[in-house]
């Protein structure tokens, strides 16, 4: 009996009409069987938020025959459970994120619902990546990305993942030339500094957009920040485990009771 | 010239007027100036999630003059960054979340609304505390956990925290008896199993509740569901390098390139 051919999700945060995902079918297609479930609006910044005290709708793409692919009114996390427990008629082999429209290195990683939503195939056991290209615009060019994103993924579906580990590939935008090549880094240690741009609407209220300057303050070259900066692709290792181990010692040693 | 008073932001997802930031007031009244920035709204599973693509109102409280209280249209994330970049009139020394209607122990961590505020106060420097007690009530009796709440919030004042390190304190529910002591635990391995339940709308449209089950994979007796599970309050240091550093060797040892 033949092989079957893997079962890949794909899924995103930017939306399912956005160009990002269908760079990122386009790259997987040849690789398995493929199924998509993508937020039906932009879910950007959305982090791990999953929706519980609201309903979910769940529309089937039609114009698109060659494969399965669904829009889900919840948020990035929400497809993956979706499709997890409702819309995969076999165990999922490999779960893809993206590509998204703009980077989620360093401390992004939090922010991002592209890099939740592999976070979340992490949790339910299956070797999971987010890819992001670090270009904002809707009419990014992927097609560089896409020798990588397809090498990547079919590295990941060879030898699998360590468990409770899923991958961050961030790929440089258009402005550091040709990709030079890809480096395993850790996260760069860096935080946005917020700025509230203050407005007052029509009636006389005040309301503010988030608004904010990244700053990295990690000189690390070892991190996905120094990568990104020199041309290079950054795959971060990324736990689901965020105990931090080396403070248990010095916290124990507290007095923890009143 | 005496000390000043320290600055203690208190936030929390279940919105500004759940009992439960009121029993947190209450606890860390005593300690420090107080500030309260709060979502106007329950924002239960928010995980991380920011406001990117919507505006932000904040409206002050006015019928408590006690201290500075604010409420937020947005997420627990965007009330930390509304309140260090906008509303503080001096560095917060401190911030405290909660205390959360709900277990946020093991992998709840990552879909907290009250621990995103907490990881959020994290990235920007700041000591940062999320507090949860494990009863979903509305209702919930916070008292037995006042003191051990106080008596924490002092130890971090006293004691700061590790860069990048911040603490997610679960508070065993009633069904436990008196809570028994503090145990530094680290996050137990678990999962949510999704159940979507299937309803019909009024005009025929399908919809989905998402629900499901916690299932905890790990024996562990140093995790926080076995301290919780016994009686005692656990403390699990949190850090935002979510870096899986074990398993950089393994990947950089893979073909890489296309």
């Amino acid at each position: 009996m033949a092989k079957k051919r893997p079962l890949i999700l794909v899924c995103n945060d930017d939306g399912i009409f956005a160009p990002g995902i269908q760079a990122l079918i386009d790259a997987v297609l040849p690789l398995g069987d493929i199924l998509v479930v993508a937020p039906d609006s932009p879910q950007s910044g959305m982090g791990h938020a999953i929706t519980i005290n609201a309903t979910l709708r769940v529309n089937q793409i039609k114009h698109d025959p060659d494969f399965p692919k669904y829009s889900c009114t919840g948020t990035p996390v929400d497809c993956i459970k979706v499709a997890v427990s409702h819309l995969a008629e076999r165990p999922i082999d490999l779960i893809v994120s993206g590509i998204n429209h703009g980077s989620n290195s360093s401390i992004n990683v939090i922010y991002s619902g592209t890099m939740s939503a592999a976070v979340e195939g992490c949790i339910e056991g299956i070797p999971s990546i987010g890819f992001s290209l670090c270009d904002y615009s809707y009419d990014a060019d992927f097609q560089p990305a896409i020798p990588y994103v397809q090498h990547l993924t079919k590295q990941v579906l060879q030898n699998g993942l360590p468990k409770g580990v899923c991958l961050n590939v961030n790929i440089p935008g258009p402005d550091k030339g040709p990709i030079k090549g890809v480096e395993v880094c850790r996260q760069a240690r860096a935080q946005w500094v917020e700025e509230l741009d203050e407005r007052v609407d029509p009636r006389g209220g005040k309301y503010f957009w988030l608004t904010g300057v990244f700053k990295n303050m990690d000189q690390g070259k070892d991190t996905d920040e120094h990568a990104l900066a020199n041309g290079y692709i950054s795959v971060v290792p990324v736990q689901i485990d965020i105990t931090a181990y080396k403070a248990i010692p010095e916290i124990s040693q507290w007095n923890l009771q009143p």
